[in-house]
């Protein structure tokens, strides 16, 4: 009988031989194959299970006996009783080498599992957190040989896990003696290891094996929104999301009103900044409570948001950002203490990443699109269209990336619109208008009726139907438009000129009844001219962006458009063609990213590779600074229009191709040039 | 004429050949040549003076011609009709190498100046603080080219004086726009470059080329008293000192009893931790006040303290330090942010770096007292005793040194002394008893007359008589001794057995009257029985401490004891012998080092090199533990008795040649067996 024998791990190919009687953790550590383990092969964390293969493996040349692997023990049987192990599992850390053997590792034991993602590009992730948990066996203390518990405890990490020595903040320093005799000299460390020079910093302790997972939160801080998402740091899943208004809407509504605010006020940046820390504060309680985990878990934090927030977040004063030449304090990706940002529900050492900045006007949030959409490593010239409160736009591909901003307002996102609101239950937010009879049919959230369906009074009936939100506005002015109800300058015509009493009188222009629920002590929902000079406005904003950018690379067409942001999520490609929001593309070329800032922000909270990566992109996309460009107003101007139906492109052309009208006079087109003016 | 000439600096004896018209300050940087500059060669801050000779230089064979450097030009004259310069000298950055030249770089001119220190063993000690200032000169902003102002910066640093990207806190993020602004994009950045891996830090910046200094506080945190010393970190000058009572003290007046009021008191090291902060940020107040400096420009502090002071001070609970195997939490050096320790009136940035500690008994104090005294390094086998409330001793040579402590109790230090107070004006600090009348002099702190001398008593009329120092009270009892009043068992005779109606009944045993000034409203000082007993334990632990090591070593004598802390700086070595505080060894082998753990904090405030050292050496210090020796009771029981004169050495000799005496009675020997069993 030979004294070794030949271990073939799949999926990796990686084999060796080792002596009998290895246990397969440590033949899989020796060949750096990717078997995770907490507990460092003690039998407690079950990470390490395998798959062992058994019969004839005529592609790797070997035959696996039934007693390859050492006998099933007790460990194994205990963890089995207690939690379950699937057929045919063993633990790798048990289970020994007696011949040869072909062992697969399972993709849920792996420490860099892939994720697929589904999106405009579908991508397999890694799982790389800078943050993860070790579980170690501490010497005791002796006094002959004296040493501190951290010290040990360092000795240990380093021995046990190879992790240099770590720094440690006097919060768990504080509670280590404790701890490391809580659980006997053996605890659940949790260090963090940053992608760049930093040493590796311990950030808790927990007594023996902690069963507990570590959390990250990926925030998405808009303007007027704070999204954010509680990531399982283990397998990068989504355990909760959760959204709450930007409470600093009330120091202005837009980021220019803001840096406004500050400049009006200095030192008025203070009070934004604790309002924003506070909501974001507040929206890690909420999310912890609605996964059932306590926050004291979350470790990690990635936050991506444009520059003045980015600013305002850190207490910096945003007044350069809203004057030429839009100098950032600071541009970089930045780690910090979760507590120098007053993030207290977190974990007291949680760490937080924000994403670079990619200039003054164009910042983390769009590198954190960057990083999810990636138009770097595209082959077709791809637009990526990014819509809050401020439009991010990024044009490129393999070749070069051009980036710029555009600031379309909150119309997009309801505000500023007459009966507009925040996307939630009763909020408009699907329209159709018959082109013959005029009448419209629209969806409220909450439901997936039609408001002609049957039951659908029924359905609404809690949530009411209170408003109109982004999305619904743009197909509402869309559907005015293909249905005649609105000429290409954006009027809305007389009940004369469009043959319905749904556009009625409204001071000295017309609105569209959208609905009107007041017989039964509803709301009257109306889209009114200001309101289509709203959206105007932001989408001629949007699409001189994309033009100024177009220009830049020296095109005239782009081969694919991606929507990202509340545009990607809920407001139909269709119409925001025929808005004229972005250029003219085939409409099966146009694909939705989702959220994808927030996507990125996960990504760069689930793998350090990926915030290497992204500081590293940043550097390479080339910034185009709108508020300077002649060009950018020249294309503003020039975008007002809702389009005529020139396109070749099939759908689009069924869609538009209908007699179209005018209901410009002089006196509208005068309301119009002064608009465009103020 | 040639190209190029030879460039001779001294006193490094560096040479090289540069073209015509090279400035002297760059010849030295490409020779590796230690010229300062904090300008970068910009003629603003004049550090880069040199001296240039002329003449025939036989040793280096060249001659030097006047014209051997470039003219007098009008930046020198400038700095020179401001400031002022010593004939001959020069501006590194302005002169020019035009012939062979031999360049003198005086002491003040090198970056790691070298300071002689007066101590013990008289030593060289090079500057090489962990924090410096960089003019740089930053780029402006670019919208085209967009970056941070902080990466820009960053990159100034890199580029004019390479260092590596720093981090930086939030709070010089938040300053760093204006003060770019203010300095027109010229900066000093004040960058902490640790001796470890850690990243450099940009800690503060200020606009254009900043005159003012930077300072560093050495930190001497005794369980009963706070010492401190600022410091110029560009060359090593004691600024100020200041001190003051621990306020601990209310929790306990030695260690052991803080630690019992823990035990007691779960959660008490919360307000220890918080009274102790709070004494030191006050010291950094007052210190600053006393120096004419703005405390925000302190950015470095070095703290030195025994292990539960150094527990108390991070708030950790310091139980552990009470009982077997008496475990530090964190033995090793520590590098914090002073606001982590609430020292608020620094520098919001400043950096505290804490000295290693040795073992559970042996703190970062005794690093100091190492650092300083460097005991590894001595060919002598020296015995380095340190009093405070707790006595650190290290015993050894170059081959190997051992270290233990010892609980001695705030005796020493005027404590639990009937009569005792701290040292400050009105407190005896000498004494002497006349063998024949017994009767006494001595002299009080505020003046130098003895209290016999005429005018003593003018002299000491604004700080009156008030008490009895710690160095009082031992040559006291040394004085009693010898003069007979006292016997070896440490007895006070009665009036009739001393001669001396000084000595008084004083309930069932008997009190000296060092002084009485009652009859003019002034106070009566005695030393009691009960002082005689506390200084006879304190020195009975001493001793013990100091026996366990010689054991330990396997030595009976030593050739050299240096006596530091409160000892070497008041303590007169010939009573602390009579006492029989330290082994017998002659006097003249008997050095004081001064507050050798305060000296220790300078050094490692003023250089990493020392830093990096000390870390190494703890690990080389061999830790004796006595509170569980048994050899320990043994030595400090048999060290109870205040010695016979029994050794050789003359001067001590003649001291205690006199005859002894014995007032040892049943009823006293069974008080003095009392008190060595409670």
């Amino acid at each position: 009988m030979p004294a070794d024998a030949l271990v073939i791990f799949t999926p990796s190919g990686k084999r060796g031989r080792f002596p009998l009687g290895t246990p397969v953790l440590q033949a899989a550590r020796q060949l750096g194959v990717d078997l995770d383990s907490v507990c460092g092969g003690r039998g407690i964390c079950s990470k390490c299970q395998i798959s062992p293969g058994y019969g004839e493996f005529p592609k790797h040349g070997v035959t696996v006996d039934e007693d390859a692997l050492s006998e099933w023990n007790a460990v194994e049987e205990r963890y089995k009783s207690k939690r379950g192990m699937a057929p045919g599992r063993r633990l790798g850390c048990q289970a020994q080498v007696m011949g040869d053997v072909v062992i697969d590792v399972p993709p849920e034991s792996q420490v860099h599992k892939q994720v697929i993602r589904k999106s405009a590009t579908e991508r397999v992730m890694t799982m790389d957190p800078a943050t993860r948990s070790y579980y170690v066996e501490v010497d005791e203390p002796d006094m002959h040989e004296p040493s501190g518990d951290f010290e040990r405890l360092t000795r240990a990490l380093a021995a046990q896990w190879q992790i240099a020595t770590p720094t440690a903040g006097l919060g768990v320093l504080r509670k280590l003696q404790s701890v490391l005799r809580k659980g006997e000299w053996k605890v659940t460390a949790v260090v963090h290891q940053g992608h760049n020079d930093a040493l590796p910093q311990l950030l808790d302790v927990y007594p023996g094996y902690h069963e507990g997972g570590l959390y990250g939160l990926a925030i998405d801080l808009g303007s007027t929104t704070i999204a954010a998402h509680l990531c399982d740091l283990s397998d990068g899943r989504v355990l909760a999301s959760a959204g709450l208004m930007n409470p600093q809407i009330r120091f202005g509504e837009d980021l220019m009103s803001r840096v406004s605010y500050v400049m009006m006020n200095p030192g008025g940046e203070v009070e934004m900044t604790r309002a924003v820390r506070e909501a974001i504060d507040g929206l890690a309680v909420t999310i912890a409570a609605d996964a059932k985990i306590d926050a004291s878990a979350i470790f990690e934090a990635v936050i991506v948001c444009n520059p003045v927030m980015h600013h305002l977040l850190l207490g910096i004063d945003p007044v350069e950002l809203g004057q030429a030449p839009f100098a950032l304090s600071t541009s970089d990706a930045l780690s910090l203490g979760a507590s120098e940002l007053d993030l207290d529900a977190l974990n007291p050492a949680a760490r937080v990443y924000m994403l670079p900045c990619i200039a003054g006007h164009v910042g983390a949030d769009c590198a954190a699109v960057a990083l999810s959409e990636e138009p770097g490593k595209s082959k077709e010239m791809v637009l990526i269209v990014d819509v809050g409160t401020n439009a991010e736009l990024l044009l490129g591909n393999e070749t070069r990336v051009l980036a710029c901003s555009s600031p379309t307002g909150p119309a997009f996102e309801g505000a500023q619109i007459s009966s507009g609101q925040r996307a939630a239950p009763g909020a408009i937010e699907r329209v159709e208008i018959d082109v013959v009879t005029k009448e419209p049919r629209f969806k409220v959230i909450g439901s997936d009726l039609w408001s002609t369906d049957p039951g659908f009074s029924a359905a609404t009936a809690t949530s009411g139907i209170t408003g109109i939100c982004g999305s619904g506005i743009i197909e509402a002015v869309a559907e005015m438009r293909m249905a005649g109800l609105v000429d290409a300058g954006g009027l809305i015509g007389s009940p004369d000129q469009t043959g319905t009493a749904r556009c009625v009188p409204h001071g000295r222009t017309h609105s569209y009844v959208l609905h009107d629920a007041r017989a039964e002590g509803g709301a009257r929902i109306l889209v009114t001219q200001g309101d289509i000079r709203a959206i105007q406005l932001a989408k001629s904003a949007l699409y001189a962006g994309a033009r100024l950018l177009m220009d830049e690379m020296g095109i005239d067409h782009v081969e694919r458009v991606t929507l990202a942001g509340a545009f990607g999520a809920h407001i139909s490609p269709k119409h925001a063609m025929v808005l004229g929001m972005i250029p003219d593309v085939p409409l099966d070329r146009v694909v939705s990213a989702g959220n994808a800032a927030g996507t990125g922000a996960r990504i760069a909270l689930c793998s350090k590779a990926a915030r290497a990566a992204i500081e590293a992109t940043v550097h390479e996309i080339h910034k185009v600074e709108t508020a300077i460009a002649p060009r950018f107003q020249e294309h503003f101007v020039n975008a007002n229009a809702i389009p005529h139906a020139t396109d070749p492109f099939t759908e689009l052309h069924r869609i538009v191709t209908l007699p179209d009208v005018s209901f410009n006079t002089g006196g509208s087109g005068g309301e119009n040039r002064r608009r465009r003016r103020g």
